[in-house]
């Protein structure tokens, strides 16, 4: 059933930018690095000698800015030109909603950055993941995924995970997957009350809009057979419920978005539905499920 | 409850060898590479020319050894005059036992290595680890514990995980888990199959015995209220059914092997009971748990 390598392929493909690649450089703010910017943007960054300290082992904010709101500041400043001169694809899905930038998730903010940025200096994000299953009487586990709408400005059309979203400031990690649940299954909240945290994902992803480290919280929310999902704000087009023994196929499918992948995998695994007796690289599956990103918080020598 | 930072410095000193430190060199066999040489190591095997071919950036086999037996025989050998020679503790526990190595798990193997000399070349092992898990209608969920033998030779009356083991040549990773069940804790077989395999952990530990790059295949197995473990090989002196309101006495205790703790961990992670709600260091425990032991396979530039 599983196509040997397939998956391992897979994740490669998802985690597409190797650690030790020497064709970028770190983002280093306070001693921490935060993020990781490739040789192009450095030429870019070199424009604004005021704001960035450009060398080629490394990127800081100048020396002259500083704390959170002059650093914040005159990034903006520079991502709005950047924006205005049409330069960087990313930019194009302006949000005017910030990311805080800090050491580690929840720890003291040394700037922020508005969300469509963050994949050109490479910013570490978080976001959550929900497995909607079903222990269905007759089809057995399933588990829910829904088609992203055709409006929506990334990955239109795509097959993605129950449901996903990105954390922003000022929400916490189980709140914002209830207030994602809810918007875009109609998840009721006594349905949220059986909401399982099952740990983290992580991965590090370059795709034309920029570099992506990202970890996601991962939850497991067992369904009622009966029940169905009802999207309340119009980003999903069609939802598929997927009996286990087909889950290959929407995993394989051009349709299904790469980085939704890691989730499934993850939930096979976690499941004893991908064990060691059917699948022979279940051992490096795992590890590139937890791609070691805390360890671009370490200052490199 | 839980003291901040308090599992990941647990995990480090599990992960107490970095992939990115200077201090060893490759073992390289068939231009992949099997293992890890201390500097300290290296010397030694100096004295082997016509076994070992010692450079300052790798070890491999003299080219005048061709293939599995040869290879086998002359490691063998060597092992043998350093074991006589009391110059590695860990030859001290001399098995008669074989690890056969190959570039991945359950691949054509390179050449087999005594049991005890596997850590001198840090070279990869693979385990299982049951967790036996009772959902107790007086005290909630818990978990089962061994106390190790006075007699056994590593770790000897330090607290365990319920059931574990290594793999060794010819017997499959449940097959392993299931004998090992029975030997250790009496396991029946009509318990065993609720037995459910959720993945792997993997970590680089040094010891005073030498390197040790380990993944375990974990299993969850729900056990009844009323069932008790019983040995039945003389390696277990107690078992102790701790409840998980107070596994961080446990997790935390100076009784409890070091290379237990991940195990649990990884327990509390993905049922729920640590989550970023109450551990802020979640992502880094996660990938923590999972150290990239599939780079160990890059041969280095």
């Amino acid at each position: 059933m599983i196509e040997r390598n397939g998956i391992v392929e897979l994740l490669k493909k998802v985690n597409n930018l190797s650690l030790s690649s020497g064709h970028f450089v770190p983002f280093i703010c306070q001693g921490v690095q935060v993020g990781i910017v490739t040789e192009q943007v450095c030429k870019v960054l070199l424009r604004y000698p005021h704001v960035f300290n450009v060398t080629p082992a490394y990127v800081t904010f100048s020396p002259i800015l500083e704390g959170f709101h002059q650093c914040s500041q005159a990034l903006n400043e520079v991502l709005l030109e950047l924006r205005s001169n049409l330069e960087f694809s990313s930019l194009k899905g302006w949000r005017d909603e910030c990311y805080e930038i800090s050491s580690s998730y929840g720890s003291k903010p040394f700037f922020q950055i508005e969300r469509s940025g963050a994949p050109i200096f490479g910013i570490r994000k978080y976001g959550i993941q929900i497995n909607g299953y079903v222990n269905h009487s007759q089809q057995g586990l399933c588990l829910w995924f829904q088609r992203r709408s055709l409006t929506k400005p990334t990955y239109p059309g795509q097959i993605d995970n129950f449901v996903g979203g990105g954390l922003t400031e000022g929400r916490g990690v189980l709140e914002t997957a209830i207030k994602e649940g809810e918007e875009e299954a109609g998840l009721e909240p006594h349905l949220c009350k059986n909401i399982l945290p099952t740990g983290t994902i992580s991965y590090l992803h370059q795709s034309d809009r920029g570099i992506h480290p990202l970890t996601e919280f991962i939850f497991d929310l067992e369904l009622p057979e009966s029940w169905l999902p009802a999207n309340k704000d119009g980003e999903v087009d069609e939802w598929i419920l997927c009996p286990v023994n087909k889950i290959f196929d929407v995993l394989f499918s051009k349709d299904l978005k790469l980085t939704s992948s890691p989730v499934i995998v993850d939930f096979l695994v976690r499941h004893g539905i991908l064990n060691i007796e059917n699948e022979p690289d279940l051992p490096i599956i795992a590890e590139l499920l937890h791609t070691p990103l805390h360890l671009l918080n370490s200052v490199p020598s």
